[in-house]
């Protein structure tokens, strides 16, 4: 493995950069790092396996990127701000242009978000890559799922579904007539969507103190709004639901031209792979911070105190009508990929 | 996966007790914690995979105690007090028996060494368990590598060797009259010391601004004293090398039973997996500390300035003469595990 050593000294130890003075990364049996005084650690795990959370023939740079980027957005959702982070790779083979590709995809989100790389293990065995991302927030201003309160504005970061969709494509599970409805630049933005989230940290930072509630779409709108749901529910001890308006859902182009032959709403609502924040917050905060994140922030529903999520095609003001889960979902409600957080 | 939902409430949650006030573990996006004002953090990482950090039948109580210890071994190399862990869990199935015996070894150990779960992820695929475990030191005390200084003296906390004879035993790489070599018990105590190292934490905490370098040896002591020295070496920039004494090295009763009928040093010197601390500091804290911990502390040689790593029988204050590496090691030097740490 000593070829792997020079690659490691080679491509890894750059991502060090921008530790603070007398903070200590790469090179000894761990890593010595300052917080800021008044602020609490914010500490998040997430693994990729291959064949499980990407396709075994997945690029190595789309395969790093997407391991710190899931991260990420687990700190956005906490509304931390990102710190370092230590990565845990097990390869099955020494490839020095595989992990050189790797080397790349992580130094380039790494250093999009400012979040230098402090250590880790690599390891021999099937290909997994486990990153654990630090941040940090002021003491007791974490956003946290279970702080959603009646009447909050429900909100989404962005475009829901497009990495469901590029899933799809990347798995070959389409249809020619299926291939046919997007444009080739189109299939390609979906593509990006899964292969290259984009946390969302700027608009996470800001919600500290501000929002009532958060978490990121990892497993799907309705599965991680339900999250929000149950958790916020045990604090208040009180029934709380969500209506939810179908025509307020952010899509991108792509996903309009797939709902032009499409009525199920389940690529956005339940494939999950979004990394987009859901939010709840009280309608002045929104009306604020609206104005802050033009294009981060849709406004999607509200919270109510039925127990469950209602579908409207729009909201009742504007004359919509309730809709059944079946009606909106056509199929048995499951969620498309394997992560499961505890 | 529902089942492993009601297994992780029930076996994990429970591991998530003993947190500050004000700090959050299992449940959300991510963990909030708190560090004490005027200390580092210090984060370490390590990922065992089934079949090359443990024999693929090893039992899943044995297989969590050594993914935390392994991790709270490195804490103790750093001289960090330990403060909570992460856990990232890949199985290959959702099987209630074994979770529940890898919970009840997780648990175990977690509460042998007061270190709190604050979350982490599991997914599907191939067995493999990365632990990223936190601690903190006191602003600028952490223990390095790279500290070493002419005439150290060297250290070790305990016996080494027995983990790689475990290893020979568990693979069943032993002749008849191998195994007849050892008593019952004595084949115990080293599969003992292969799957339930024992972190030496207390050892650990009392180094901070004492000693001057540390690492614990899991690659094998020739290895991870290397290491040291090449540490310290860049740092000084002043060639250091080191005499070791072979009679000093503290060898385990099934160890000397092992030698008895064998005249190479591979096991304790080279077989690593020992996770006990190589440690250089002055004549005068070696002799307060070993007042201090008379049973885990052991002088085994000296920092020198010639380079590399010299072998004597015995000090040359007793008569002792120097041997060569061949006459050691008596065969080609090579790590026993596939651990690299960057």
């Amino acid at each position: 493995m000593a070829e792997e050593f020079r690659l490691i000294d080679r491509y890894f130890k750059p991502l060090s950069e921008g530790l603070h003075a007398g903070d200590i990364g790469i090179g000894d049996d761990g890593a010595v790092l300052s917080i800021p005084a008044g602020h609490q650690l914010v500490v998040v795990t997430d693994t990729l396996v291959s064949g499980v959370h990407f396709p075994v023939d997945a690029k190595p740079y789309d395969i790093a990127w997407k391991a710190l980027a899931v991260n990420l957005s687990d700190l956005a959702a906490m509304a931390a701000k990102p710190g370092f982070f230590s990565l845990a790779l097990t390869l099955p083979q020494n490839d020095p242009v595989w992990l050189e590709e790797f080397a790349r995809g992580l130094q380039a989100i790494s250093q999009a978000y400012n979040i230098p790389l402090i250590g880790g293990d690599t390891t021999k065995g099937p290909l997994t890559i486990t990153v654990t991302a630090h941040g940090w927030v002021k003491q007791g201003r974490a956003l946290l799922r279970s702080g959603a309160k009646l009447d909050d504005v429900i909100c989404v970061s962005g475009c829901l579904g497009d990495a469901g969709l590029g899933l799809k494509h990347a798995l070959n599970q389409l249809t020619e007539t299926e291939q046919a409805r997007l444009t080739p630049s189109q299939w390609q933005s979906v593509l990006q969507a899964l292969h290259r989230p984009q946390p969302q940290l700027g608009l996470g930072e800001a919600l500290s103190g501000k929002a009532n509630a958060g978490i990121d779409v990892s497993d799907g709108l309705l599965a991680d709004l339900g999250h929000i749901l149950e958790c916020s529910q045990a604090r208040l001890q009180q029934a709380l639901g969500a209506e939810l308006y179908l025509n307020e859902l952010p899509l991108s182009s792509a996903m309009q031209a797939w709902f032009a032959h499409e009525s199920s709403w389940h690529l956005p609502l339940a494939a999950g792979d979004d990394y987009q924040l859901c939010l709840t917050m009280s309608e002045a905060v929104y009306t604020q911070l609206k104005t802050q994140f033009p294009d981060h922030l849709y406004r999607i529903g509200k919270i109510t105190s039925a127990d469950g999520i209602v579908f409207w095609d729009r909201p009742q003001a504007q004359g919509g009508k309730a809709m059944s889960h079946k009606d909106v979902l056509g199929e048995p409600y499951c969620h498309a990929n394997g992560y499961q957080h505890f």
